[in-house]
């Protein structure tokens, strides 16, 4: 089994990709009208919901999160936050948008790269990279009632593959992880950021969807 | 890995709380009229589903409800006999509720000394023992297609997150656990059953939801 | 564990099943109108969410899909297949149904003597068995917003329940497994068949709904 003790920095970025998971959550759970358990609920299943999906998919229980305890502050203080800011965080959706985009390109990497080195070849590590980035997503629209949201034409899952592709894939190819890992990183999130500005889509089905 | 041999007091109190948790499955399958087929599974997502998912975070797999016919038969005869008797069912609504919350007093502790057992920390031990409360209800109400009642303002988890830290906090300060495990389910099972008797709700966000 | 090495015709058979599966889940994202990803995504859960869901209870974690690129490839093209010629296999819904009998019916048996070899029971084994038939297709109507179509009179889980049945209760009673497994599928497969043929329902629960 390997290592579990990530770089200093690292933890710190994965607790801000978590708290701006988390915030999204609840104000998912915000405009949905839920209870204050239901706001800290949809905020922890949105920020660690990916990571818990690929380590039990993988085998690595219990997940990290549940042995940390900063990991399961982090969400509950971005729960109560949006509880009581709402209306503030609402009017910085642009802004959370773009940290969004942020903690989807740190999960992206770190999922693949974890997913790796406990065993997983290159495409399905990737694929767990994925789901790292958006499984919390998924779980989020799934218990607040809605189809999950990256199914409805937003690029979001396409850049957090392409960016833990590359990560499993450059290291699989030698390179140093310091230099793959940053740059997987950057460009999941330049592409997302673009998609985000430019309002780029997912291809559409075309002809009478009454199959 | 710890012993799986528990006192037989505590294996019928588990079973009866499976079978009231899976009549109140069986219920919301009834009402959303589901074949039989899907009122046995709501049933036993019901009744199980909390137990499952904890015993898949903390590594405990196979469940242990898969290697005992005891609690896979409970549940069916939960669901089949809701499925034939459920306007009487309906009828006894208020006392199915306060059955409910022996059976939560009961999952909330025991899942948090299951979780404590397989090594996790307090906090996580608790929140483990919170969602085998509340676990099987959430599957319960997203198979049924409609967001987990638990977040709609029903005072349900608060109590289980007090009993389950009250068991796994008691312990961790050594004392006896056959003192702290009823007292942690009488707080729990009190404040529930309070809850109920008087309409406490969680409490909801204020201000624009139109964030 | 259990050695991983099954025949070349399991892993053909067990690949069409999932090429069958993931059409079917396709074809449901594309009449929600969802994008490519999830088109994608709806074709994966719904070939490869049943197994998953098995290996990650009985504890054969990561499942077998994420260590043979194959069974990722397979979803993947059909998906693609579906999201380009939908039209067409609408028309086709008939015959998309016979085959999604026989990925049923092999499921159901391949399922149940997985579980039976990862050390489950003969009960359990046959539950797990059904659940590797049946999660797809709950997993696919979950994460596109509807209750299960399983749970709505369709007889699809117990023939399910019964292949998985004979198949690891043949096997407990020493009957050789080249005979039991093509047995139990038939079994499982001309219930099924005779189920869509007849148009046989699953019962219903009578008199008022509204407990």
């Amino acid at each position: 089994m390997p290592s579990a003790d990530p770089a200093p920095l690292l933890v710190v970025l994965d607790l801000v990709g978590i708290f701006v998971f988390a915030i999204s959550g609840a104000l998912v759970a915000v405009r949905k009208e839920l209870d204050l358990f239901g706001v800290l609920v949809l905020a922890g299943a949105t920020g660690l919901g990916g990571g818990f999906v690929r380590d039990v998919l993988i085998g690595a229980v219990p997940p990290a999160a549940l042995a940390d305890w900063r990991y399961l502050l982090v969400p509950a203080v971005a729960g109560v936050t949006a509880f009581f800011v709402h209306p503030t965080l609402g009017r910085w959706e642009r802004q959370v948008n773009v940290f969004d985009a942020f903690g989807l390109a740190l999960f992206c990497v770190v999922g693949a790269l974890k997913a790796s080195a406990y065993g997983l070849e290159v495409v399905p590590a990737a694929l767990m990279g994925m789901l790292t980035g958006i499984g919390g997503g998924m779980l989020r629209d799934v218990l607040a009632g809605r189809v999950p949201v990256i199914f409805r034409g937003e690029l979001y899952a396409t850049p957090a593959l392409a960016g833990a592709a590359l990560a499993v894939g450059g290291v699989e190819l030698g390179l140093p992880v310091v230099v793959v890992a940053p740059v997987a990183a950057a460009v999941c999130l330049v592409w997302r950021l673009l998609a985000l500005w430019r309002g780029w889509q997912a291809p559409l089905p075309r002809g009478s969807a009454s199959v």
